[in-house]
């Protein structure tokens, strides 16, 4: 089988996406993921001196990969300044990374409208750039920015410039469709003579955006005329309408197409490594997203499901275990006793027919509440114990209150006061905080520490609110989940909903310490 | 220019799609919005005994459409049972609808495990059904379920059955991608094949689904090859992944392809169309869509604006007025002088060029803390106008107070007090709410509401949460977005960051009502 690689660029172009933001740790976690997954090359973003950007190279450099290559992106030399230089080139070639992608004008129109520099000094720019970062021992990407508008202007001009990066010592020149502007068939037809071309000096790359809602389509046509790198990002994020989007691409390429991307293993981890991306940046995974949506898989009505039940091909197009995803037979009455069960079982709780029965009906209806449990599993392995008749409270609430109060001097504060019980024995606490659940939290484990020192241990790692907008004239209601980790480095994730975010909060913090004790 | 025809089937598979669910006067409205976006023909759904398709079919019979013709959709006759005596087809050929769109099989998989009917009595099925229906005087469009799998394991067969709808009168045979399986060259490969056997006696269709996250591609591919009339959703509703967009594919078979399928002053209302039918599903419009989104033609950075200010074409793949859609320039840390000019341009606002650098410094220092004005457009035009020296506060803060409380009972309750000064005078109020923040609200417009009645028409209608840098050990910040709404359908988002989600809560909120005032 012929491979074909992937080139992610979610930590770049994906962060250009509306409302998108991580931070350095969030992005090295990002790049753990797409590592384990088998993405074979990473692009990081500009190494710049501004320290968000030190500190995130800083920490991609002790990250140990199984096989990704980080890449560090920037662009060609300024006009009139040579190579060596230009301290954007310098800052690159200093950078760690063993890959640096450089961009580059194949327009016309660019080079007359925007950066009003003449074809011969473009060129020049383009082979002094890439030579200098070969000199200094880089592999070098050459993202041809315009290349197809450019090609579709003045085909032999945008060829030029492939040839200005090849003849300078580029590894591979990746053809962008940077305005999302063409359609398949101006891809595969552009590609396939580059292909003619150039293709027997350098691998060819392909990175489009979704402005037409072919980015999917048109990565597979280039890929169909030659190109082997397929520049994209995690669930087609990126400005406007957003990168070629690799989730889809990705099992496109290997289960319809025929070519070795990643192995079956990792195919399969692609539903939950996309959704863990989704979290970082919250974002909420799109439900009708192709391959690991909760929707591609769901089934409704009875011909459907008994079709599926003769034979899976009749309604499915791949074998959704193939991507790790699942298929999702709506209404979920029938399924639900036995999906209850076999999640019991993988959590080591015994739990019989009856407590089943009312495990779905609990489910059904804090569902309908607005509880997501697939976003909390702690908290669900509670409902399920509960049921069971397995679960041990950690203590009995009385009362808590909590005061937020910004003084007359600008200063703000919080504090809370809680009421509890354990064994008959009651115990009082207030403790300060620098914000409610903060100071919630500290309360409840100053209260009950003694008699529970393992909380000690317990940190919370994340907290995410969102506000569910019901029917038009009911109440909204206010979701929190909360991630939380103990020493082990075990983590789990609980849930609150409530119309008050800090009963929501209270909720999911409550699962949070009870279920680290279970 | 040739034609290629619209056929909308939102009212029947965009009805199948998670949530998804109209009254029948509600499916009389879209039917009328896409009649006068000048969709060729519009799928009503099976008119059933049921009421709810009594009520949309008598609704439907009596409106007055320009140009659209309605279809009503109904299976082939079943097994054994004479087409004249079936009772679904006596139900459709007494509907007033001028033309049927029958589905029938051609999948020999589906034959053999769900309908487990012969191939020949299969034929038969479709060359009575479709006969039947054109005795009736009844125009019939033939959907080919499952078409290109099936033509996939048995060419001949899949040809025959398209060759039984026509020889009974079928105006146009419609190639289903029914499972998605599809990628766009074995849609156009198929699609020849059929043209080249069949295409002088038949008018071809197509009708793909977005499993493959190739619906628009796979429908412009068979186009390409001979389809002339495209079936789909307003943006993509339908089960699973969703059908084939048609909000994405009218553009390009117009702007691109140069085919002719509605007028150019009709595609100017594309936008406002499908947000009005999004409306109507209780839908969040995608705002990453493609030529129709808010993020559409969005630009951010120095460069990009001043490339588009020199000419559209350096980073705009149409002209947004084309559809209907605008330019959206988005402020950002990358942006520069011009950017803020241009950004204080267009919300009117008078900005020398100290004041546009002064806000370039803040807004870095701003994005620096966790501000994000992207998704916050209302609290960076307060930003403009405090350097433009144009901001005017409603009120001074002197001090607020939220408490929430769990009472022994378990009733939670929040109460707010707030205390600030409005052209020298002191207000202090109190109240309760169903959260802090409504709470906040509340107390901070009961204070002041004398002073500015037009706070009573602002609605909150959204609230998000996230905490940044949850680094270990570092101080975790909480960034607040704020959506807000006022009678006459303005709707402007704010944000507010802080260690303490109250005060976070408290900056958007603030911004929120100064924001109205300004």
């Amino acid at each position: 089988m012929e491979q074909v690689k992937l080139y992610d660029t979610t930590l770049r172009d994906g962060m250009q996406g509306e409302g998108m933001s991580l931070s350095a740790s969030e992005k090295a976690r990002v790049v753990l993921a797409l590592d384990a997954l088998g993405v074979q090359m990473i692009e990081a973003g500009f190494p710049s001196s501004n320290p968000k950007e030190v500190e995130l190279f800083a920490q991609l450099a002790e990250l140990e990969l199984k096989q990704a290559t980080i890449c560090a992106f920037g662009m060609t030399r300024r006009r009139g300044t040579a190579a060596e230089d230009d301290p954007a080139l310098l800052t690159l070639v200093d950078s760690f990374t063993p890959a640096v992608t450089l961009v580059g004008k194949t327009w016309n129109l660019h080079l007359e409208k925007v950066t009003k520099v003449s074809r011969e000094e473009n060129l020049a720019m383009i082979a002094d750039s890439v030579a200098f970062c070969r000199a200094r021992e880089k592999r070098v990407v050459y993202d041809a920015e315009h290349f197809f508008d450019g090609y579709r202007d003045d085909p032999g001009y945008a060829l030029a410039c492939l040839s200005a990066a090849i003849d300078a010592g580029a590894e591979n020149v990746s053809l962008c469709d940077t305005n999302g502007s063409s359609l398949p068939d101006q891809i595969a037809a552009a590609t396939a003579d580059v292909r003619a071309k150039l293709g027997g000096r350098v691998e060819i790359g392909i990175h489009v955006h979704d402005d037409a809602g072919c980015g999917v389509a048109n990565s597979l046509a280039a890929v169909a005329e030659g190109a082997r790198l397929v520049q994209g990002t995690v669930n087609g994020y990126g400005e406007r309408c957003g990168n070629a989007n690799l989730t889809s691409i990705l099992p496109a390429l290997q289960l319809k197409m025929g070519f070795e991307v990643i192995s079956e293993e990792q195919l399969a981890t692609l539903t939950e490594t996309v959704h863990f991306v989704d979290e970082l940046c919250n974002v909420t995974p799109n439900p009708d997203a192709p391959y690991v949506g909760r929707n591609a898989f769901a089934h409704k009505g009875g011909m459907h499901v008994a079709g599926i039940e003769a034979d899976a091909r009749t309604f499915e197009h791949i074998d959704p275990a193939l991507v790790g995803n699942r298929r999702n037979i709506l209404p979920s009455e029938l399924s639900g006793k036995a999906t209850i069960r076999s999640q019991a079982e993988q959590a080591g709780i015994e739990i019989d027919d009856d407590a089943a029965a009312r495990a779905v009906e609990k489910l059904k209806a804090r569902e309908h509440d607005g509880y997501h449990y697939e976003a909390a599993p702690a908290s669900f392995e509670l409902l399920l114990r509960h049921e069971a008749g397995l679960y041990r409270p950690l203590f009995k609430l009385e009362s808590y209150r909590v005061v937020t109060e910004r003084r007359a001097g600008g200063e703000v504060e919080t504090e809370a006061t809680i009421k509890v019980e354990v064994d008959g024995e009651r115990y009082l606490r207030v403790a300060e905080g620098n914000g409610p659940v903060n100071a919630l939290d500290r309360a409840l484990r100053g209260a009950i520490v003694d008699r529970y020192p393992h909380l000690a241990d317990i940190e919370l790692t994340n907290y995410k609110v969102r506000i569910l907008d019901q029917d038009h004239g009911t109440g909204a209601v206010t979701r929190v989940l909360l991630d939380s980790a103990d020493e082990s480095g075990r983590e789990w994730g609980t849930i609150g909903v409530s119309e008050n975010i800090i009963e929501a909060s209270w909720q999911a913090l409550v699962d949070s310490l009870e279920y680290a004790f279970q």
